[in-house]
C-alpha cells in the first residue's frame, strides 16, 4: 500500500507528525518513505510493507497529509501500474526529461578505445544536436582473456570531451560497486562537466548485491537491461530491486534473448515488448538494437536490420535507443561488426524521426477511437 | 544453376530444341522446367540439378534461347535470392500484385461458426473498400476434443458471400490434401465467385508431403506459416518444397515463436525477421499479429499490443497481414480473446496505413543517402 | 466419462442391449466404444464425450454390464492415468508385450540404402538375440534437393530379411497415409513374416490428419515422437488423436528437444521426462539417443555420450529404445556421423543391460521404502 | 601454452631462474606462475600468454626444468583439456579428494532458517556417514520482498554443529564479494571447525566481478553453477574466469535450463551434459536435481522425479550431488516444495549408490571393450 502525501508537506509538519505515529501504531508493517525533489515541488510516498490487506483503504485517506492511497499488488509494489496509480511515469535529469512519453537517442562507442575516437563520435553527435551519448569503460566479456575495457583510466577524457561538446547524459554500464565511486570521482575531479546514467548489463540483470547498492544512491539514473535467459517478469522484479532501496530513477532496457530461434540475428529481438513494460510499469522504455540484431545485413530496400528493428521499437512507443557507433568499426575492439559508421548517423536519426512521428500520429489516432481507453503517462 | 529463357521463348521452336537437345547430353544432370504465364509475357525457368559446379556459366549463358544465366547457392534453389538474381519477387492472382513491393490486409474468422458472421464480416470489409479475407474451415486443434471447424459444409456460402460482396481473395488453412479438391470442387460449384490462398499453418510447416501436393497445384497461391520449434533456416526450406514441385507464388508468414520467453504474449512476436526473409528470398512477407501477441491487452497509450505488432511489421516492410477479427469474439469457438472486434476495424486499417506511410518514407530517405545499396524488389 | 464393461461381454447379449439403450438417451452424450480383442479375453470400454459431469457416477455404475467408472479429467481422456484408473499400461503385438514394465532395443538403420546393408545389420541382430529392429524407408528431410528415402522400393526385401532372421517387430516412419497401405501390401506380398510399429516423426506430431488415419487402422502399434518447439503437454494431446480414433497401442517417443542450450549435442535430451509421460498416461516411452545426442563424442571414460544419454533413459525406467546403427556409417546416405557401428553393437546391449538391472534394484528399492506410492504398470 | 615443469622444483633453483630469464625475453607474451601444493608433491605450472603460436614446442620442451609442454586451444585455457593434456582432474580439500572419479553427496538445507533445523540435518548426516552438506545462508530471491536468508548472523552455528557432527565441507552460496569475509572470518571465530565450498549461483554465472574476487583467493574451493540463458561454453568460459585469477580447484554444476520445454518440471534437466562437461575440461561435476526438477511428483513405480534425474546424472558420471533437505519442508522459507525429507535420506543414499555402482560398471565395460579409449581422469 501507498500513501501519497500531499506536495511539499514537510516532515516536521504538525500533520507528518501525526500521520507517522499513527502508521507507527500498524502491526507488521514496515514504513519506507521516498522523497522525490522535483522541479517544482517535492512528492513524498510512504510504502507499507507486510500484511497491508487487512488495513481498510478509507481508513488511510482520511489520515492527515495524506492525499491518495495505492492499493498495490504483490508484484513490483514501487514501479508497477497499480488500480487508481496516479504515479508520475517520467523523471528528470541533466535538465532532461526521461519519461514514457519523450524519446532520447543515446548513440556511441560500445567500448572506448582512443581519445581520439571519443572527440570524434561526440563531435558527430553535437554537429546533429545530440546531448546523451553511451560510452563503454567497463566490458564484462564472456572470456578472461579477452579486452576487458579502459575501465576508470578512460574516464577523465571521455567527461572533459562530454562538455567540450554539451552532452549532458553518458550511458555508462558498471560491473561492480567500485565503479560508481570512480565515476563520481573522476566527475567532480573535471568539475562535473556532464551527467552519467549507470546501466547494468544483461549478464548482471540478478546481481541483486549490485542492484542493492546501485538502488542506494540517487546521483545517478539506471538503466537497467533485461536478462537474457529469464522470463520478462523477473527481470521487471529485478528492477524493484533498485527501487526499493530508494533510486526511482529507472529506465528498464530490450536487447533481445539468448535462442538460436533468432538467427542469423544475434539475439531474438524483443521490441514487441516495448507496450508491455510500459502498460505492467511505470519506467521508460530503452531498446537496443545493436546487440539485439548484432550484425550489418540489410533488407533488399538497402535499409539495415539494426534499423529495421529500431524503427520497430519507436512506432511502438520506445522511449530510448542505446546504439553501436564507431568512427572505424573495423578497429573496435568490442563488437565492431555491429557498429554503425559515423557517416550514417544522420540517415540513422532521420530514420528514427520518421519512425517517432508514426507513433504520434498513431497515439492521437487512437486518441480519437477511444480516448477513454489511453492512461495518462506523464 | 538456373538458365532464364528469353520471354515468349515457344516449346516447339528450333532454340528450343537445340538447347534442350544439348542440355540433355549433360551428365549427372537433372532438368526441371518452369513456365509462368504472366499478363503480358510468358517466362521460362530451366533448373539444372546435380553437379552443376562443374558447368562453365559461359558456355551455358552461349546456348540457344538462354537469356540470363544464374548459379544459385544450395540453399533456397527457387524461391532463394542469388548472386545477379533478378528474377522477380512478385506474382499475380486474381488481378491482385502480392510482391515485396506491396501490402494487402488479410482481416477475417481465424474459424468461420456461422453463415451469419461470415455475412457480416465480408460485408465490413467491403465498406471499408478491403477485397482480401481469411476464412478458416478446416482447424487443426491441438486435443482431438476441441471444435475442429466446419471443414467442407460452410465452403459453398464462405465463396458465395465472398462473390457478393467483392472479396478477391480468401486466405484459407488447408491441413490434408483432400481440402484442396474440395475447395476446388466448392469454387467450381458456386461458379468461382473469389480466389483461395491455401494456408498451410505452423504445425504442417515440416508435413512434406502435404506440402509437395500443394507444390503440386498451381491454381492456388500458397501462405506458408514458419513452424515454430525449428530455425527460421529450416522454414525457408519447407517453403523449398512448395516451389520445388512448381508453385512459385509463395509468401511466408511469421506468426511468433513458442517460448515462454515472449510472455505474457502467447508467442514470442518474431517480426523482425520481416527484412531477413526478404533479403534471404524473394518471397513476400506476411505478420500475423494474431496469433503472435494472442490478447487484447494494450499499453498506455490505449493502443492495442496486437496494434502495436502490426505495425512493427508493416514499418519493417511486411507485404501482408493475417489478423482475426469477429463480430461477437465472446462467442467465437476458436481463438475468441485474441480476435479484434468488427467495430475496430477502421481504427485497424488507418493505423496500419500509417506504418505503411512510414514505411514508404523510410524507403525513399535510404534511396537518398545509399541508392546503390537497394535490390530490386519487383 | 468411461465405462468399462465386464469382460468378453457380447453386443448381441440383452445386458449390452439394455446399457446401449438407456446411453442413448442422454442428453448431449456421444458415445464411443473401443472393443481390444486380447490373448485371454476381450475387454469392452465405452466413452461418453460431452457434458458428463453432470451424470452421476452411482447411476452409471449400476447399468447393466458395467464393472467400472472412470471419470476422467479433461485432459488424455484415453491415454492418460486418472483416479481410480486401472485400466491397463502395456499391449501385446506379435507375440511381445510392449509395457510401461518392459524394455525393447529397436536397433537398426536410420535410412535403408541397400540390401546388402539390411542384411548384415538383421544378422548382427539375430545373433546377440534382438527380435526388433528399426528401419527407415520414408525420409523426412529438410531439404527438398536430399536424399528421401527408397520408399516401397525397399519394403519386400526388408521384410523379407526380417522374417529369414526372425526379427518380430520393426519400427517404419511414415509420413503419408499411403505409406500405410503400401506397408500393408508389402508384407501381405511377402507373406507376413514380420510386424510393423508405425513411427510418426517429430515434424508430424502435430499432422493431425496423419494421426487421425494412424489411429483409424488397429493392424500396427504406433511410436509418436514427441514434437520439437511445443510443450510436452500439446504432444501428449496428439498422442491422444491416435487413440480417439480407436487404436491404444501407442508408445510415446522422446528424442530431444531443438535448441541451442543443448549444445554440443544436436538436441537437447529430454530423457528426464521419461517418469512423467508414464505418470499422466499409460504409454510405454521410448528414448531415442541418436537423434537427441547426434554426435559420436565421448567422455573421458571412453564411453559415447550417445551410451550415457541411453543409460539415462533406461535407469529412469523407459520401455523402448531407438537407436541408429550403420554397417558402414561413413556410407550412410542419412545421419551417418550418429550412427553406432555394428561391432559396437555386443557393448551398446550390455551397457543398457547393466542400465536396466539398476532401474529394477531402484524399483525394488523404491518397493521397501514406500510400497504404498507404487502404481500398478501392468 | 603452459609448461608443466619438473615436480618440486624451487624458484631459488639455478634451473628455474634460467628459464625464467629465458622467458622474460619472449615478445609479447605474459607468464602467469600457478603453483599447487599437494599432499606428496609441489607442482608448478606456467602459463605463457599472448601471441604463443610463433613459439616453437621443441624449443620450450628443452628448457631447464621444464617436464613438459601443453599448447592450448584459445577455449578454457586453464581447466580445458588439451592435446597431450595429462593434469589432473581432481584436487583435495579438507583430506577429501572431488576429481572426476569421484563422488560426494551435499545434502543440506536450501536455506539456513533455524538453527535446530541445522542440527536435525547435521545429525542426520553424520548417522549416515554423510560429511558434507549444503547450508544457504545468503540467498539471491526474484523479488526484493522475499526472505532474503540470514547470512552472517547463522555462520557461527552452523559452523560449529558441523563441527559437532564431523560435517567437512559445507557448500554456501556467496553473492557478493563481503560474504567470502564473513565466512572467513566465521571459521576463524569458532576454530576452523569444518570446511566451506563458496557456490557461485546461476544468476551470478556471468558476474565476472565477483568470480575475479573468488578466483583471487585459495582458500575456498568453488562450485560454479551454469548460468541459464547462455550456452555451455559460455559457463565454461565463465569457469575460466576462475581459474585465470589463480584458483583451480572448480567444480561446475548442472542445474537445468529455464524454458517451459521443460514442464512440468521447473526447469529442464540438462544432465546429458555431464560427460560434455568432463570431456572439455578437467572440472568434476555436480548435479542439482532439487533445482532442476523443481517438485515431489512421482512415476508410477513410486520413485520421485528427483531421484530419477540424480540416478541420470551419477549413471553418466556425475561428481557431486547438492540436494535440497528439510526437517520441516512445509515450513521451509526457500523452495519448500521441492525439498526431500529428512526421513527419505536413506533411500535417497541407497538409490545413488546403485546409480554409482552401475556406472563403475559401465565404466568397466567399456575398459574392456576399447581400453585405448580412456582418457585418465585421475
Amino acid at each position: 500500500m501507498i500513501l501519497i502525501l500531499t506536495p511539499n508537506i514537510e516532515p516536521e509538519s504538525n500533520r507528518y507528525k501525526q500521520l507517522m505515529a499513527h502508521l507507527a501504531r500498524l502491526q507488521d508493517i514496515q514504513l519506507r518513505v521516498h522523497r522525490e525533489q522535483g522541479a517544482e515541488q517535492t512528492l513524498t510516498e510512504i510504502y507499507l510493507i507486510g500484511h497491508t490487506s487487512s488495513i481498510p483503504l478509507e481508513e488511510m485517506k482520511g489520515l492527515p497529509g495524506v492525499e491518495r492511497v495505492v492499493r498495490v499488488s504483490e508484484e513490483y509494489r514501487v514501479l508497477g501500474r497499480h488500480r487508481d496509480d496516479h504515479r508520475p511515469s517520467h523523471f528528470d535529469y541533466q535538465g532532461l526529461r526521461f519519461g514514457q512519453d519523450t524519446l532520447h537517442v543515446f548513440a556511441g562507442l560500445c567500448a572506448v578505445d582512443t581519445r581520439e575516437h571519443v572527440d570524434l563520435m561526440m563531435k558527430a553527435l553535437r554537429d546533429l544536436g545530440q546531448v546523451c551519448t553511451r560510452m563503454g569503460a567497463y566490458k564484462p566479456r564472456t572470456s578472461p582473456y579477452s579486452f576487458q575495457g579502459h575501465g576508470k583510466n578512460c574516464l577523465s577524457y571521455v567527461f572533459e570531451l562530454a562538455g567540450k561538446y554539451g552532452i549532458k547524459v553518458i550511458a555508462m554500464e558498471v560491473t561492480h560497486e567500485s565503479h560508481i565511486d570512480e565515476i563520481h570521482e573522476a566527475l567532480s575531479r573535471t568539475g562535473d562537466p556532464t551527467g552519467v546514467m549507470l546501466q547494468i548489463g544483461t549478464r548482471n540483470t540478478q546481481n541483486f548485491e549490485l542492484l542493492k547498492i546501485v538502488g542506494r544512491q540517487k546521483q545517478f539514473p539506471v538503466l537497467l537491461k533485461r536478462g537474457f535467459g529469464i522470463t520478462l517478469t523477473e527481470s521487471l522484479h529485478a528492477a524493484e530491486y533498485l527501487a526499493s532501496e530508494g533510486n526511482h530513477k529507472v529506465i528498464f532496457g530490450l536487447r533481445g534473448i539468448k535462442t538460436n530461434m533468432g538467427d542469423p540475428h544475434r539475439n531474438f529481438v524483443d521490441f514487441a515488448h516495448v507496450p508491455v513494460v510500459k502498460r505492467l510499469t511505470r519506467m521508460p522504455v530503452c531498446v537496443d538494437p545493436s546487440h539485439a540484431v548484432g550484425s550489418r545485413t540489410r533488407g533488399p530496400e538497402g535499409i539495415l536490420d539494426l534499423l529495421h528493428a529500431t524503427a520497430q521499437g519507436v512506432i511502438a512507443g520506445a522511449n530510448m535507443i542505446l546504439v553501436d557507433f564507431h568512427p572505424a568499426s573495423n578497429r573496435a575492439l568490442v563488437d565492431g561488426p555491429q557498429a554503425l559508421l559515423l557517416e550514417e548517423l544522420p540517415h540513422f536519426l532521420a530514420d528514427v524521426q520518421i519512425a517517432r512521428e508514426a507513433f504520434e500520429k498513431r497515439t492521437a489516432l487512437a486518441a480519437r477511437y477511444a480516448p477513454e481507453l489511453q492512461t495518462a503517462v506523464a
